[in-house]
């Protein structure tokens, strides 16, 4: 259980304070404490359960108050206590973890908290290579899905693979052939004609394309009524400003880039005791 | 060069795609060639000389139109050619560097470009973990100054560790005793006398905590006339909006960690032939 | 692709020879070239596809006459040439590999050629760790299904989940939690009540576990009567002597962890020419 | 001890459960506790030392009741207790260890106890690379000779080096070259003159390379004749059925592959309590 | 702290004992404590905070007497106490670590002892690779500087870069490029002429290189009258017999390679009690 | 073949650069050639395989004059060409490799060539961790034998283990459980009656630790009578003072620590062209 990405970590502060932080060297028999503070408001926490796990690896104990997915206004959120050098050494890059899970976290809250209806909400794969599965884990503790976690979960065929493969069909058919049933097979479509093709073959998911809100909605119906399994996905030129749009009872998903492509950190701090 | 950061990007890709793609395994023997585009305008690149070694980990032929810092404007900004299966399986990791590390040069460039005076713009510390090194870069590609590359590049001592020490003279001291000659000692103060006290004790850079814009151009004057060798850099509450008014003869350095805090991807994408 | 298994077969093949094989040493700056045999027949190769990729990173040429996946008798299966060091420490490992997945494949395609119906045979998680997921891959190249690939490709919520979490009901609520649209959820049970539960709390997959031949063709076809689409799995207790009893057309899947614990080597040699 | 294979498990089952298992995902802060049950009889036990040190890596506390190399009935074999997410993603790797080490040494017991005479049963290279070297610990348990563990710890000319040599002379010449007096060089031939050949060249050990069991004795019987102190093999196409024709006074030891190529998995369970 | 150099020594004693060490496998579950014994006089203790860090790696209590930088006679350092297995595999490593660390930080003590003045004496990069730092930071303890700890940490321009850049200015203003504020600048030159060039230029550190004492002594003082902020090296050529020839007040560091380039092992010995 | 320690050498140059090395990186572009020269004479070169092997890895050209094992004079050794920062940066850690390895292989062959007889040198286990076996290659160059590489290879009960078993006998009784037929035995003993114990006990090398040259050969002599197999050793207390006296037919190893604990690096340099 984030067993690579905690191993990450270790690896960019060890990368850090390779060989030794000067700063801190002498530091390195005495005993820190010190609380972390949320200087913001309204915030949905994540990155706290990693940051635990983090201390844990530099054996600093802690004391959170609030669990990843709740709603928090600016104050202490924690303590830690541990070998000063450490505390020190892990400072940094524990609060950006912070800053930048819960800074998503907290957007995909607030969108999420405006759709009335069962649509939902989720992330693409544009997330930063590295550590990219904390911004997913982070729209998951802002109450969106995590959509793939990666490409060989489940199977989507893109345009790129449809050009390849000379056409829906044989896209569909060849992914087939190496596809466990315990896989689900996605595809993405430009319009409604490729839209009902796909569904002829026996996909598990359509997604629709940069279709506009209303075409979205008149495709999903047609595809529901007949093949009311298949899952709907909309996707392409969603925004903040038109996402609730596209709620309705036949679109299953929204799909957001936004969610992890534009961000601000939310602001947290370290203070010694 | 980059080897770490290349490393990494591969583990990213290779388990992502873990034993294997599915949906792009039939392609394992094909041939592909497509183009990247870039879609925004008064773009700075960066990420370019990266993903060109990480085409060339996956033995696929590039040629780009332009280098990392160039400033260009939407359109075709190179192709690439090689087996089709490894191309479908790097595209999004390729792309979502070249949005990151463009978002983050543009607005760098943007910034420098409207200081008047030689005073720098630099990075913070405040990069996400596992590729933070690329954030620097693209910082450099845009114009601006890295700041330190890690813990154990430089010596920074700051409010925590002052508090540790017990003092500002202590902590230089104390540092000093493992310092090599080939090492700059730089020290974070809250207000002008501390400000005096470190330049007293033969620190190297000292950078001027949460100072208003005024109080700083004051200090810098005053520490420049008896030390002028000393380096000042300004910090902390400094945002687009107000950074132009530490601008200075007196100020060496204006430090924003917004620069990497606050990012809107740049969009980039990949078309196959 | 396959990258964890090349690197975890090089590092097996770096320790076996482990700063040298003194055997060889001398012969590290000589030219060799062999041919491959195979010594059984009616053999379903598999595992060529990997030893190529060996072969290259040791920067040994191959033509083999036959791909994965196909049928073929004894006599040469393909030839080899380049530094006979690098031969010579690869030899073992290499038909260790072959023969392994050789044997796994074989005896897959030779269940599934039994089968009239289209109830496919699956492997199960019986697989030996470190390169298991060679032993799905030769399930693949005899024609049967891999079923999940890794714990976290697909969720399955087996006997010792359903005491943990309380029942049913509540081990797929609170799976669901987490579950992203693209992933399929499965169930094991073991009575045909529990069955109908897991049908009506909307799961993609039951599994059958431990139930007689006769007892599973009855519940799966009260179970598709009113779940069409759910999927069948039936396992527990199946082997060769039995597992054409539940062909079924209301059985989907057969999985069978003999296909993977009961192994006898296909015969492959290397011979220097 | 053990680190590589250790760490090689611990890889295994992180990728297994790649970023988190959902399926237990909600039990990560649950303790759980279980038995482990062997359901086959006349059973040697072996891999208990492995698990052991698997256990303690996830924190699981365990108790058994038998140790490797004890043979042993159907029933409880010991009881662990400990997170429960860490239990359910560890119970699968650790019964494909317990299952395929203990059918390894209790087919090696078995044939081990019918030899009535010194000369001694070893396994061969013939094991599944990654975690070959616990094919060769099962070996042990059930109270074989391992055979060489890699490449490096000794020297072995096969046929393929003795055709690059030029011989058998030039061939143990040139090892010679580079062996520590530390170090046993082995030889296998393929007849009785060559045989002779290599005794006078001093080799250590020599293989008789599918040598009918008359011939291999009567060869055995005359180099222990003039070189008592050179150790006789016997090697290729012995099985379970002929092998004990090779006992005899002049021969030290049966190498046999079948020991790790064809296997029966035993049958292990976790049962949750 | 270390880390890298811990898990180095970690790979180095699990690759020496690979699989198991027989000779002590017999002793893994038994308890064993020894005494460390040095067997020489007037020796300057080093590698002690980094044994003890290997020990707590394998579970063995230590109690030392002395820390690094310590100057201590013959006799007990310090007792150990664990598993009897691991202290034998430690054995060799850790007494090998200290005996080579301790031979240069004595050395470096011996030679730093005999300086009258403030010129300090620094190590240069001439170290074996691997665990090169570890020998910079026993001449730390021995009271020498550790000059750069790797090639990234500072910058230093050297023969073989001026003359591919065309000279000293070009490769000043290139390098400059790249350089942060937070970093200094070395040349190293020639002769007097190019000291004042790169003086002029605005580097932090003059390397004099192969300067006469004489010679080096007249050109910094020349520098130091019109920069007196810049650093003054010398180096090349210097040796135990002629380094004190060049201490003077303008020459602020006499950098010498033979500190780690002429060893004789310090005698250190475990002894079981 | 080398792989561990080439892989060492890669990571070590890339954290030496780690990012980039700024005074180099203007030159990533560039090609460049050198001379690599020898400063002294009467060398027995070592190392030329590994730095070829390194420059491959960088892609660098070369072409040597000679081989190791090879003894030459001042001079130029070899030329190189190719990226000019990749020359830079390999530049410091190849010139270590040569002058370490080419200072051990001429002490070894100067000492090796004074020995009137068969006895043979040896190394010992005394060598720095993490490249200590490129020791032990040098001194396989220099004409001497390498000894035990590693703990695993081959077994030797030294006194700490005798002690921690209780005396001889038990000592080989309990390591012969565990000891496949292809490995020696070795042990280490203070007296001449613990020797005859040994022989008597059926090891396969006796190591007199501590023995005067005239007792050393009156043990061996009366060893060799009864067991003219057996492997004579002497180890401990010897230098290159003494070490002829120990020159013996009967004693057919003799093992000196000094061999790889004094050095005195051989200087060679890299001129660019």
């Amino acid at each position: 259980m984030f067993k690579y990405e905690i191993e990450l970590l270790k690896d960019w502060i060890e990368r850090d304070n390779s060989f030794f932080d000067i700063a801190s060297y002498e530091l390195r028999d005495k005993e820190a404490s010190g609380i972390i503070i949320l200087k913001n408001s309204e915030v949905v926490l994540s990155g706290i359960e990693i940051i635990k796990r983090l201390f844990e690896e530099y054996n600093i104990d802690y004391d959170f108050k609030f669990n990843d997915g709740e709603k928090v206004d600016k104050g202490i959120i924690g303590e830690i206590k541990g070998n000063a050098y450490n505390v020190l050494i892990v400072e940094r890059t524990m609060l950006n973890i912070l800053s930048m899970m819960s800074a998503i976290a907290t957007k995909t809250h607030n969108l999420v908290s405006k759709i009335d209806g069962k649509t939902r909400l989720a992330a693409t794969r544009k997330v930063f290579p590295g550590l990219g599965n904390l911004e997913k884990l982070a729209v998951l503790h802002g109450g969106g899905d995590t959509h793939r976690w990666n490409l060989s979960e489940s199977i989507m065929l893109k345009d790129n693979h449809i050009k390849m493969y000379g056409g829906i069909e044989n896209a569909i058919n060849t992914a087939r052939k190496y596809k466990s049933f315990t896989k689900k097979l996605e595809i993405e479509v430009e319009n409604e004609k490729d839209a009902i093709i796909a569904a002829k073959n026996g996909v598990d998911i359509i997604m629709l394309d940069n279709f506009s809100a209303e075409k979205a909605k008149e495709t999903a119906r047609k595809l529901k009524e007949n093949y009311p399994h298949i899952i709907i996905e909309v996707s392409g030129g969603i925004s903040e400003d038109n996402y609730l749009e596209y709620v309705d009872d036949n679109i299953d998903i929204i799909s957001m880039g936004k969610l992890t492509t534009e961000i601000k950190y939310i602001d947290f701090s370290l203070e010694m005791k």
